[in-house]
This record gives C-alpha cells, sequence and structure tokens, in this order.
C-alpha cells in the first residue's frame, strides 16, 4: 500500500489478520468511492487468502450462478484461490454478504437479517456510518445504510475474525457514539527551529509534509487512511495548530496540497480540516485588521472559505488556537472568543463546515511569585461565560484535563459547564508527557477513565456530553466530538514505539464506543497486530503484552509526578524528571513543595477557588482534603508531608514506595518482554528491546530524582531503609 | 575602517581618541608592514587632527628641513592642517618620533633616550614587542628593536594623551609579561543547530565567518585587528575548539580561508591559529585511525603542517580539545594526552609553530548520584602526573578554575603542578557565566585576583607561572602564555552591551601587564572610548562609568550563586536562575542543598580530596570551614545553613542579605546610567539601557527564586522580614 518509501509496518491491519475474510466468497452491494474501498479490501484479501469478491452495484440484479455476469456492467468478481464462490445451483453461496440496506435483490440471509431490523425501528436506523451485523442461514451479513457504514462493518468483522463465521448470532447495531472523531497533527511543513517537523512528535518526520512541501509519498498517507477508518477516525487536521508562516498558506496558496491529501483520504470516508492562523486576513489578505467584526475581515473569511470548498467540497472546517501561547486571537482586537469563532463559522456555515475552537487559552506569562493566578482555572474563566454565544457549527474543543495533557489530572470543569456550547474533547495520543514514545504507556484506560467520568455523578459522562446527550441520553442539539493529538510519522513502525501503535487503535476504538473495555480494545489490538495464533506460543504472546501494556499508564504515574500534582519534567523537552524544572517559570505549573509539604491549594475555603468550578458532587468531593481521591490530591491540596492517605501510608512514604515499585515494575516488563524472543519480528523486537532499555534507564532516573529530591526537602528516611541519594 | 558592512562603532579606537597624536608632528622611523600600520596610523590622525607624518626607512638620511625630500625614495610624508611640521631651521621639528633603535640618523631627542637606554642594559633588550617611552628636550620618544614594538609604543602614547606630551618623562621601559597573549574565538562556519554560529556568543554572529564561508567584510576583521593590537594581543584563533566538520576543513581544503584572515590580521602583529580535530587524519586524511603513536598519523600530521605552513608561513599553531565533552581524543586509541599533544607538536616543531592543548578534561556523563567523582578534581587528575612528559612547543591550556569559568571560583590546582610544562592560562572575556553581555559584568577584577593569586604563597603568582618565571622571578624555561574566549561579533557594537567592550579592553590590558589596577585600566578604557573631557560634564561620565562597572562582577556575584557553589543556570543556555539546574545532571556540577544545608564537602578529611591537590599554604586553608574564604566556603564544604561566616552572618542570611542587596545594586546601576542621559551617542545609550532593563529583571528573578529556594529548603526566616515567595 506504500509508494516509493520501504515499506512501513502494516500496524493492526498484516495481511494476515485478512485471513477469515480473504478465505471467504463476499458480495459487495453498494456504489461508490467508500463501496470502492470496501471491494478493494476484500479482493486483496481473497487474493492473499483463496476466497474470492463479487460487487455489484446496490441497484444490480444478482450474479448469474457461474458468477460470468459479475463482469458484465459496473459489478466486479475477483477471485483468490481455486474454489469458486457458487453455492447451491442457480444462486451463487456467500459467506459473508455486505450490502446497503436499500440494494436491490438481496440474498436471503442479507434480506432476513433487513427484516429484522425493519421489524424493529425502520429502514434508515443505522445512519451516515453506523452498520448492523449479523448471520442468518450460514452467512454473516453486514448492512448500512450508507457505504461508510459497511467499511466499518467489513473492519468490524475482521476484527470478529472466525466470530462472525460461527454460530447464528443475533443481530447487532453500531454507531458511533459521536458523529466527529477526529485526530489532530501537528505536523509543520517546515521544520520549526525548536519544536521540528512534528511538534511534540515522537515518531519521526511527518507524514503529509517533506522537504518543504507536500509529501511525494501519498502511498503511505493512503495507508494511514485505511488504518484510521479501520478504527473508526473520520476527520483529521493536516497542518499544527501552532500555525507558523509557511503553513498559513495552506489556506490559500497551498490549497493544493490539502485537496490532494483530501483526495487521498475521502476513500476512506475521512475529511480533511486545516488548522488556520486567526491572524489570517492580515498575514494572507494583506488586510488592515483581523478584527473579526471588521466587515471586510468576515468577507475575507467568507471568500477564502468559498474557494477552499470550491477545491475541495467535503471540507471538514477550521481547527483555531487562538490567543494561546502566543498565537495570535480575538482578544488582540478586545472581542471575545465567541465574537472569533462566530466569524470563522458564518464563513463555514454555507457549506456544512465547523470550526474547532480551542479553549486551550491561559496565560503563559505568569509570575510564579504570584500564588492566586490559577492555571487551572483559566479556560472556565475564559469560556463558561460565553456559553449559548456560539454559533451551530462551532465546536469548543477542550482538553480532558484543566492543564495539559498531564499523566493525572481531573476532569476540566468546562466540560460541565457549557449545556448550551457543542464540545469536542481532546485527548493525547502522542505521548508528550506520557514517556514519548519511549516508554510503553497503553493509555486506553485513561482515556476510558475521563470518558466514563460522570461530572453530575449522575450517570451522565464525559463522552456523553461529547456526544450532545442529556440526562435522558437524549439529544441535547450540542453534539460535539471527540478529538486526539496523532502520534505518527513517517518512523517504519509509524509510532517509533511499536507498541505505541495500540494507542491510536484504541483512540479510535473508544472514540466510536468509550464503553468498550481497554483491556478487551487491546485484545483486539494483539489479534490483528501479531495474529498470536499463529505463533508457536499463543497464550504466551498475548499474556506478556497485557502484562506489559494493561498496567503501564499507572505504572508510569507511579514512577514521575506524584499524587496528580504534574510536571516535574525537563523543561522545554518535557522528557524525563526535573522536580523544579517549572517551579520558578512564567508556564503556571508549579508545585509548592517546601520542607515541610507540597501541592497546590486549589479550595475555596483557602486556595485559589478551582473545585468551585465543579457541579456538585465533586465540588464538594475536590473541596476536602480527606475526601478528595489519594491519586488527585497534590492537585487540589497543599499537605503536609505527614499527610495520611486513604491508602494509610503518608504522602512522602507513598512517593517512595510508588517510585521504587514503578522503576521495579518496568524492569519487570523488560524481563517479561524478553521471554517473547521468536515470537515477534526481529525488528520490532530489537526496537521495542531498545525503549525499555531507555524506559528502565529514565525510570531509575525518575526514582531517583524524586526520592532524593522529597528526601531532602523533607529530611525524613524511607520507612524501608532503601537507597536514597 | 569597515568593509561593505554598516560601520561598526569604533570601540576604544574613536578618531578623537588620537587627537594628541594626530594634532602633532609625527617622524616614523622604521620599515616593514607593521611600521607602515604605525605610519598609516599617524596619517589617519594627522589627517582629522592637523598634525603631520614623516616616515622614512630606519636606514634613511634625515629629511631635509623642508620635508620635500621625503617624497623622494621610500619616505612618505603626510600632512594634516595648515602647520608644517619644520622646526628649527635646518632640521624639522618633530614632537614624536617612533624609532627602532636600529635606526641610523636619529633626531636628538631619540639619540639621547637610546644613549641612556644603552647605558642602563644595552640595546637589544626591548625584544620582539616591548619598548622605550621617554620625553627628552621636548620630543616625545618610542623606541623599540622591532616594529611590533613601535606599534605598542604608538598605543601608549595615545592612551596617555597630553600627559605623553608634557614634562620631561623618565624612560619606562614596558615589555609584555607573557609573549602570548591570544584569544580564541569559538566560531562556527556554519550555525550550529544547538550553539548558532558563535559558541557562547552574545554579539551576533561571526565576524570571520558567514553564510558558510569567509566573511565578504574583511574591512571588519582589519577594525578588529586594529582594536587587538592596540591592547597588545598577538595571537587568535578563527574557529570553535568544538571543531565541526566543515570548521575542521579549514585545515585543508579550505585553508585558502584562514590564510586570507592572516592576511589581514599580521600587519597588526597577530599570528593566526586554528582549533584542529583531533580526528582530522580519519575525517580528512581517510585514514583508518587517528592514533598518535602510528606512524602514518604522524606523517599525515606533518605533511599537512607542511602545507599550512606553506600557505601562512608565520601560522601560529593548533589549539585542541581533545577528550573533551564529546570530542575525540587520545583516550580513543589509549594513548596519553603527552602522547597527542607530543605528535601535533612534532608536525609544528620545524615551523615554530606551538600546540595549545587544554587541560578542560573532565567526565561530562557523571552520575549525580555518586559523590565520590569530583569534576573539579578531573584537570589535575589527567593531568599532573603528565608533567614533564610534554615535548618543548605543547602548552597546556589551563581554564583559571578547576570547574568552568564560574562567577567565582578558586584557582585551579594545576597552575601550581606542572612546572615541567608550559602552562597557558584561559579566562572567558565572552559572559557565558557571568551575564551573557546583558548584564554589565566588568571582568577586569576577577582576572586581576586570578593572575595575582599566589599558589605557593610566597609571592610568586600565577601569571608569573604563565610567564615562565620562578621564585626569583627568573626564567624557568617553561613560559606559557594568557588566552581567552573572545566575546565579538558582528554586533554594530562588537559586545552586544556596549560596556561589555571594557572586558575585551581589560583582557588585553592585563595579559600585557598584570600589575594593572583594574579600575585603572577602566579609566583608560573610558577616556579612549568617550574622551570625557570632550563632554559637557566629564567628571560626571567618569564617576557614573565607575559607579556601574567597578563592582559589577561582585554585584552580579551577589544575586547569583552563593559563596563560591557556581552553577543554578538553566541548563543549556546558561542564562538566569535554576537553582536544580544542574542538580541531577551528567555534567559534575552540584550544590547538594537539603533542608538543613548546602555545599560541595571536597576537604581530604570528609569529602572528596580535592584540597589536596593544592600545595601549602592553601591544602591547609581550604580543608577547614574555619579557615577557608567566605566567598569561597560551598566550593570546600557543606555546612549548615545556620553556619557563621567571617563577616558574622550565617549562610542563610548571607544568602538572603546578598540576593536582595545585589537587586538593590541593578537597580541603582540603571538609575545612575540614566542621569548620563545626553552625554553619550543615544544608540549607545538606547542599548545599554535595554540591557540594564533585562539585568535588572534578571536579577530580581535571581534574588527571588534563590531566596525562595532556600527559604522553602531551611524554613529559616528573614532576619529583617523582607518578602520572601
Amino acid at each position: 500500500m506504500t509508494g516509493d518509501q520501504p515499506a512501513a509496518h502494516p500496524a493492526w491491519l498484516p495481511d494476515k489478520a485478512f485471513r477469515t475474510v480473504g478465505s471467504r466468497h463476499v458480495l459487495v452491494c453498494a456504489d461508490g468511492p467508500l463501496a470502492q474501498t470496501v471491494a478493494q479490501e476484500v479482493a486483496h484479501a481473497a487474493e492473499q487468502h483463496g476466497g474470492s469478491l463479487h460487487h455489484r452495484p446496490a441497484g444490480q440484479a444478482a450474479p448469474h450462478p457461474d458468477g460470468d455476469n459479475a463482469e458484465d456492467g459496473s459489478g466486479t468478481e475477483a477471485h483468490g484461490g481455486t474454489s469458486n464462490g457458487s453455492g447451491a445451483a442457480g444462486e451463487p453461496r456467500f459467506d459473508l454478504v455486505l450490502a446497503l440496506t436499500g440494494a436491490d435483490d438481496l440474498p436471503e440471509a442479507a434480506a432476513m437479517v433487513l427484516a429484522e431490523l425493519d421489524w424493529r425501528s425502520g429502514r434508515g436506523m443505522l445512519g451516515a456510518e453506523g452498520f448492523a451485523l449479523g448471520r442468518r442461514d450460514g452467512v454473516t451479513v453486514v448492512l448500512a445504510d450508507e457505504p461508510a457504514g459497511l467499511l466499518h462493518g467489513l473492519f468490524q468483522v475482521v476484527r470478529l475474525g472466525e466470530t462472525a463465521f460461527g454460530a447464528t448470532q443475533p443481530i447487532e447495531v453500531h454507531h458511533p457514539v459521536t458523529a466527529r472523531r477526529m485526530l489532530n497533527h501537528w505536523d509543520n511543513i517546515d521544520a520549526h527551529p525548536v519544536m521540528g517537523q512534528v511538534e511534540r512528535g515522537y515518531s519521526g518526520g511527518s507524514i503529509f509534509w517533506r522537504d518543504g512541501g507536500l509529501t511525494p509519498d501519498l502511498g503511505r498517507v493512503r495507508a494511514y487512511a485505511r488504518l484510521l477508518a479501520s478504527i473508526g477516525v473520520n476527520a483529521v487536521t493536516v497542518n499544527n495548530v501552532n500555525v507558523h508562516a509557511t503553513e498559513a498558506r495552506l489556506l490559500t496558496d497551498r490549497l493544493g496540497d490539502v485537496a490532494a491529501l483530501a483526495e487521498v483520504l475521502r476513500p476512506y470516508g475521512i475529511r480533511t480540516h486545516l488548522s488556520v492562523n486567526f491572524n489570517s486576513p492580515v498575514a494572507l489578505g494583506g488586510l488592515p485588521t483581523a478584527d473579526p467584526l471588521d466587515d471586510g475581515v468576515r468577507a475575507w473569511w467568507a471568500d477564502t472559505t468559498r474557494q477552499v470548498y470550491a477545491a475541495i467540497p467535503d471540507f471538514g472546517g477550521y481547527v483555531v488556537k487562538a490567543d494561546s501561547e502566543g498565537q495570535p486571537g480575538p482578544f488582540g482586537y478586545g472581542r471575545t472568543h465567541a465574537d472569533g469563532a462566530n466569524t470563522l463559522a458564518a464563513a463555514l456555515e454555507p457549506f456544512g463546515g465547523v470550526v474547532h475552537w480551542r479553549a486551550f487559552v491561559y496565560n503563559h506569562t505568569q509570575d510564579w511569585r504570584d500564588r492566586s493566578t490559577d492555571r487551572a482555572r483559566a479556560a472556565y474563566d475564559h469560556f463558561a461565560p460565553l456559553d449559548g454565544q456560539f454559533a451551530g457549527n462551532v465546536i469548543l474543543q477542550v482538553k480532558y484535563g484543566p492543564i495539559d495533557f498531564q499523566t493525572r489530572e481531573p476532569v476540566s470543569p468546562v466540560i460541565a459547564a457549557m449545556p448550551g456550547t457543542r464540545l469536542a474533547v481532546e485527548l493525547q495520543v502522542t505521548q508528550e508527557y506520557t514517556g514519548q514514545q519511549r516508554h510503553v504507556c497503553y493509555l486506553g484506560p485513561l482515556w476510558h477513565e475521563v470518558l466514563a467520568f460522570e461530572p453530575w455523578g449522575d450517570g451522565r459522562t464525559v463522552a456523553a456530553v461529547a456526544a450532545g446527550r442529556g440526562a435522558d441520553n437524549g439529544p441535547t442539539g450540542f453534539e460535539g466530538g471527540l478529538v486526539a493529538v496523532s502520534n505518527v510519522g513517517d518512523d517504519p513502525f509509524w509510532t517509533g514505539h511499536p507498541l505505541a501503535q495500540a494507542n491510536l487503535y484504541a483512540f479510535g476504538r473508544l472514540a466510536w464506543n468509550p464503553h468498550l473495555d481497554p483491556a478487551a480494545v487491546l485484545d483486539e489490538w494483539i489479534d490483528l497486530t501479531f495474529a498470536p495464533a499463529a505463533t508457536a506460543d499463543p497464550g504466551l504472546l498475548r499474556q506478556t503484552l497485557h502484562e506489559v501494556m494493561d498496567g503501564s499508564w499507572q505504572t508510569y504515574e507511579s514512577y514521575t509526578a506524584p499524587l496528580g500534582v504534574g510536571f516535574m519534567v525537563r523543561p522545554g523537552s518535557h522528557y524525563g524528571p526535573d522536580v523544579d524544572g517549572y517551579e520558578y517559570t512564567p508556564w503556571g505549573t508549579y508545585h509548592f513543595a517546601d520542607r515541610d509539604g507540597i501541592g497546590v491549594d486549589r479550595s475555596r475555603a483557602t486556595g485559589t477557588g478551582f473545585t468551585g468550578q465543579y457541579p456538585q458532587p465533586w465540588a464538594q468531593v475536590y473541596e476536602s482534603a480527606d475526601s478528595c481521591p489519594d491519586e488527585l490530591l497534590l492537585f487540589f491540596h497543599h499537605v503536609p508531608y505527614t499527610h495520611v492517605l486513604h491508602s494509610g501510608k503518608t504522602v512522602v512514604q507513598h512517593i517512595y514506595d510508588t517510585h521504587f515499585e514503578g522503576a521495579d515494575r518496568v524492569a519487570r516488563m523488560r524481563s517479561r518482554w524478553a521471554g517473547l524472543a521468536g515470537l515477534v519480528a526481529p525488528d520490532l523486537d530489537a526496537r521495542v528491546r531498545e525503549r525499555l532499555d531507555e524506559q528502565s534507564r529514565c525510570a531509575q532516573e525518575w526514582r531517583d530524582q524524586i526520592n532524593t529530591y522529597f528526601y531532602r526537602k523533607s529530611g525524613i528516611p524511607d520507612a524501608h531503609g532503601r537507597r536514597i541519594h
């Protein structure tokens, strides 16, 4: 699937993962580019594994028994092996049918499934991307209202493997929880002097851009689109939210490059979005102002957007980082963020596009001496008052925590504060603060916890808010989405650390269905990626990967910043420990450790009042150090080192214990992985070993720096007398 | 004097500084390029100020009374103003005679001076660069054995101003204390991705290199050479001691660029040296090894060096940073540094060249947990055992302190440990750790203190060791030199901060004569640079500059790392405070602060034993916290915060007091400077104000971070109740 570059690792879509589909006789009844993609997938699998593809438009009659008439008209047929696809005389015998609900002349099994569906809730309920999956009469059937649903259904069949072809299955209907499941790429066209080509990228260069322009390797982009389609991601931004000079021009004279990427992404059901610079009317348009209420500015956005849609009719919309970390924004013109977002939204509205407007707005030139300013408060303080003022096609994109993608943060109170605004929750697949793809850190459990968090404690989850679901699970009219920062680059393994592929996989799967168990998602990923059944000791491989990955987020947390206090990383790179690295900086990220205690008092009673941004019950739970969950204690409270946690340990002993245990756990991960020798490909094995070596070194460094720092500061010895420096 | 670029600031050689010489009638009796430089200086001054130049070769008869015959032969004559240069009938009347001692037919006054000199010690005593200066019979006379001496003498007359033309003066003989007074440029041809074009440069780009090659602005190089000649610097390396790939080739296929620079530097008495990469035989020569004892390697160096001298007959030699911070060296081949240095020395020896071999060798991948390894020990441990093993044309170049150019360090014990080795002492004019030319930090007092330090407490100074002088001040046969890292760049003011020009000036003057009082050197610099006599309020300007600059080193020390402990700077940039920035790094630069105390125990009794590298009396003085000087206490000892200094204050109160006072002093410097409005050029004034603003901000940041850090750690409040955060 790749172009002029050495073949990239197939990630979770190796040919062998398609064995169960590829060895079957498959009928695809659907038209259009996405249906073509489905057919191509089946055809390629059939070539590898001896099955066959029969593809006919939804409106075409059934193929002739001998299959020859599939060659007529627009129908196509592919045979893999020696067997033919015909079953009983007079009708071909298919093992798998993927058909649009509107297709004519459905095979019997498919018609049975459709009848059941109709009986349940009526045709058309599957929507733009949903599908129904069932098995009747020895035939596995995928039905969808639209071709995108068939594509998702095909990959579901691939995931299920032989299970999809076993006993008769009840009909399952699959819908994505939210219509918008997006990846943001922080890719620059020109390598940034400090941030490089991919900002916070740990996987080589960009897959979209190379040598100052569009990549010549569109095959790699196509392979990426296929991976995304298989996990249900349906939107991508192709450039960094920090939009530098060259990248700003993607909106105008470099628009052709965006169109070329959209061309590749489209057949996989992925819409292309663009990060734009709020200052574009000045920088690109030559206007004297970018004031969003200026008529000329509004006209410029309208005109420019019209040209974008002329080139890319299914263009998704804009992503905007405004008034944030040096990026321009409406504050520069005395306007609100609603003013800013709505101007861009008005330009996109006639074409069905949306603005993703980031809520990551805070003072990044804070004075560390000023304890009254609290960065955690910033997004709420800026945006909650604007609830209800945003246009219908504005989606406010909110980072899941109030600070910045730390290993452990409370859920952002903004998510509960804006019922009249469409909210997208932003996660970070790229491991900026979670080991930078040198450390194993499977993030599925973190995201699952975030998405399942109940801001009101009443069953409504974060995922429900993003999906625009209210207390009764009914639509609120404010559907947002789930967004994540991608972790891929032109690295042969896509993600630097091969096991970090699982994070990309898990994001897509959890964005589709947040109720999935992260360990089960990991199992899917293992089965697809390694096809353990094909290895000498499938149990060992699966068990080892679970042991290495399941708890790796908590392991990472255990040897880094303790109890939710965050940061303590090297400034700039954000890799490795530096306890005081951010303590005296303008970034608003402090721990306030002194000889007596540590933590940030964010209570209403004595601190910054941040706990007051939460609804009940959390406003009360977080307010008191007694009720605050241990893992967030230092995020919300400044306590003595001798404070006793719910665990029964003192804070300082907890720090010592978790850091010794964390480093030990990494050592065990490394030795567990070593036991896989010969069960995984040598290049992948070598890469993982190299990373585990570094993780082990780095975990020890964290352990020793953190423990030494707190021992020097507190003077309290480890209860177990272990070596602290 | 500059070429195609905007004129650089004249630094301490503005035309007006030449008024007293330029308004006189001057005779120059000498031949050769340096004599030509002397004549050009006089001629230019005469043009500006109305005097005249009469120049004749040393072997030519006196000019005819009307001066016309100066036009004959090789003699030249220049008139500036309306007066002519003739005095009594039959002989021109000169105010200033600069003549070689071997010149024929000296004017009467010069002959009188020469006779006195002969009487004192015989002709030829002035040496290669010395000169005699006296005034007899109303004529000021400079005599020298060699033209370089005349050049130095001319600039001495310029410095003296009218004093040189006052009453009859006793004859003074001026010699440089050491024959080698060198500046190292850490300039790269290609900008380094991290370090930029000038490593640790704070003054813009390189004056030697631009756009990947030789600068087209050789006029700027010429202006620099003139500045250096005026302060007695006679050697320059034109590239960084960290020799990257492009710069390595200056030794071979880019040698022409070096020759072009040598061509410009030569008429100012400056020899060109080159930093070379120890690995050159491999990287440039294609040899399989750079083993210094390999015959092929030795032949490669010999042959390469022969070609260097073919292009640059007066080439000075090589500077080598080997086995240091990642640079290759003899350790890679199991050889000693004597083996390495001697191989290069053998190649240079036939041509009179020298190797400056840097002693800055230490483990830069140290484990911070290991308190037994002490970076301060490294240079001594590596080099002292090699004393006596270096070839006669190897000069071991030793940083003045055992760590790395900190604001306060003890003098390196290596300087007292190698009596059988030529030692050059390396200073740092570029303000890497002393404010980076954003802070006023006049370094004359620091260098004066270092050069006057008596390693054996017996009158022999560091300067004497560098000069190869023994206990009786007699020659030891091991003359080294004084070297400094330059602070200039292509900045219009040469040095970023205009007042940092004084550091370059002071280095040259102190290298020539370490006995000079730094405040007197500053007076020279003020008189030349600002010609205060010409300003409306000369007293105010001089007084203000002294107030701002005299104590600025101690001021800088007072608000940065306390009591000799060093570092506490931001890693990488080395600018601004970060108390723990280097505490857990591999660099060997730690302070070991805990809740009880701070400092590095380098005693023999309980510490790393570093004090034992010193001879008496210092081995004993430094060994005890009681006798150790306050300003070095934390360099040598780990003490409680409550330890009482000789000053009567506790360590922690000293920290608070000096930091509050230091920031206050900077505020006063700023307001003092503001009082000069109108007395200095507007562009210079603006630049200094901008830098003082930053210094003030940064000093407050240092104050607050340091005080907060120690308050949080010690819990001891400020005795005066000032605000600590």
